[in-house]
C-alpha cells in the first residue's frame, strides 16, 4: 500500500470551503482505501490530509479523474500553499475501504 | 471526530513485530473509524499510526479494552519511544468505518 500524510494551507478564512471540496471530490477513486480531511488544531487555516492507496500508481492515476480535476480547479484558488508531505507504506489496520 | 497522527519508534529490528501487534489489536474498538499502521520510509525502525475516532472519549476508553491492554503488554517491550503526536479534528472523507 501507499500512504500520504500532508498539510494544506488555505487562504485565510477559506479552510471550511476547501475541506468541503476535498471531501466531495474523493468518492469513488479507484485504488483509494482511505482519504481523511481534518482540521489542524493549532493553525486555523490548515488541513491535515491522510491517504491510503493500493499503490502509488493508483494515487497518480487519480489526478486525471474528472471528479478530481474538478475538485482541483475549484480548490486551487482557495489554497495558499502546502506544508508537510510524508510518504508512508501502510501495512494494515482498521477502516480501509475496498478501493473500488 | 477526533484524530491522531503519530510515530512510534521500535527497538532496532522489531518494527514488523510491533506493527503486527498493533494491527491485530485494533479490531472491534468501539468508536474507532480508522486506524492505519504504516512503515516510515526513511526510518527503518519507525511506524506512522493514523487514527480517526468518533470523539476523544472513545479513544480514551479504548485503552481499557482487554484486546488493547493485551496489545500494550505485548508491544511495550518492542517500543523504544514515541515521536510526533498530532491531534486533529477530522471533518470527512472516504474509508471511515462504522465505529461499531
Amino acid at each position: 500500500m501507499y500512504g500520504l500524510i500532508g498539510t494544506i494551507h488555505a487562504v485565510p478564512g477559506a479552510r471550511d470551503q476547501l475541506a468541503t471540496i476535498l471531501v466531495e471530490g474523493v468518492g469513488g477513486m479507484p485504488g483509494c482505501l482511505s482519504y481523511v480531511v481534518a482540521h489542524h488544531l493549532t493553525d486555523a487555516d490548515a488541513l491535515w490530509v491522510t491517504e491510503v492507496w493500493t499503490d502509488a500508481d493508483a494515487h497518480r492515476a487519480s489526478l486525471a479523474l474528472p471528479s478530481v480535476q474538478d475538485a482541483i480547479a475549484r480548490g486551487r484558488p482557495l489554497i495558499a500553499g502546502f506544508g508537510e508531505r510524508i510518504e508512508t507504506q501502510p501495512v494494515g489496520g482498521h477502516g480501509l475501504g475496498s478501493g473500488a
